[in-house]
């Protein structure tokens, strides 16, 4: 009998966000794998740490962050060979992610390249966009109004494109590309509107409005304007 | 001194996809809240069952299915009037919330009446967008791909529009609204590329080609098309 991959969301931070179904699966798993960027500590087990049992066996991907994608493809390779051994050996492998594997997250490489020979399933996460609407009081959409989730590394008229296009929005990975997306919030007059978030529900978590936003912004930040949202009915 | 107002989220239907956060604060809780439509049974009180105290008080806002938004504006007033009555007892209240109380969630009309006056928390939830991603092993969105979150019950032309314009993208609130939603898609010619979806998580979940729906769809189904998501890296 192979293993199981259990694909889990730990949430945006705060450990108490882990779902009870990603804390049990956590704290019976003999095997955990997750992502690191170049070399740097682990999110997603940070996140996790009070819940994984002494004596788990890690496997860890250091993912390079390098502009030619060859580099991690490779690093995946390695790590989806590392998990496989595992599965094969009948132990089930737990795969950290932070928020929602689904969701813009890494775990979606390794289910490409495991999930046609071995079982794999999905625990769903909190996302760091539902938290941070959470964390600044910011209804994201209601009713019949469309929300538009914008990756900030977009190029900027791609950007300006899809934002002036859109109701409600989230920029996620604002990161180094900060002063890209202010530029182009301003340009369509909604600098009033935009709130930006790090760190959302840690106890580092910052939340202003973009006007007054760092200089420098952490990958894990994110802006929301509510241009049309109206939380009253 | 006053309680304090817990809008929480409780995932989108299993209950083991609570957070530990939710679990917690339901468990202790004196009094309890939640929105029923029309009479019918709380979905969100479904999922939450196993964590309620004995012998909370529950505070029941049945919210008429109207056109007219007058009658749902009067069953949120009274609500609202109940919950402060407990928060200025200085009982906490927790109202319970299918999903994330702040993604198309009926909590924000609570938050919008008793935000000003009282201390509001948000506990963020799993959102069904996310749970049927994870059920259907179809990645949302990876890298700098842009996801358009779109309600079934805007209207043919515009829900054209936006589907066209979309990358990935999420329709939610399919329900009575599937044959509008269907006819748009094939359309579009995505047909091929949708999936629907019926209460993601639960033991009664379907998952089927859009192309093979039922007929009538219930209030908690969705449709994900994914058209340009590519999960390997």
């Amino acid at each position: 009998m192979t293993g199981t991959l259990h694909g889990v969301g730990v949430g945006p931070g705060d450990p108490e966000l882990m779902t009870l179904k990603a804390d049990r699966l956590i704290r019976a798993a003999k095997v955990i794998a997750y992502p690191t960027l170049a070399g740097a500590h682990s999110f997603a087990r940070s996140i996790a740490a009070g819940s994984i049992a002494e004596g788990a066996t890690e496997i860890v991907m250091d993912v390079p962050m390098t502009v030619a994608r060859q580099p991690a493809q490779d690093a995946y390779d390695a790590g989806a060979a590392q998990i496989e051994d595992a599965l094969r050996s009948g132990l089930d492998v737990v795969c950290l992610c932070e928020g929602d594997p689904f969701f813009y997250g890494s775990f979606m490489y390794l289910y490409a390249r495991l999930s046609g020979e071995f079982t794999c399933q999905v625990v769903p996460g909190v996302t760091s966009m539902t938290a941070s609407a959470a964390m600044t009081g910011m209804p994201l959409a209601a009713r019949n109004e469309v929300l538009t989730v914008i990756p900030g590394p977009l190029e900027e008229a791609a950007l300006e494109a899809r934002i002036a296009g859109s109701d409600s929005l989230v920029i996620m990975k604002v990161g180094r590309h900060l002063p890209k997306i202010c530029a182009v919030i301003e340009r369509l007059g909604l600098l009033d509107q935009a709130t930006y978030i790090e760190r959302a529900t840690l106890p580092a978590q910052v939340t202003l409005p973009l006007a007054q936003a760092p200089e420098k912004a952490p990958y894990f930040s994110m802006i929301l304007i509510t241009k049309g949202a109206d939380p009253w009915l």
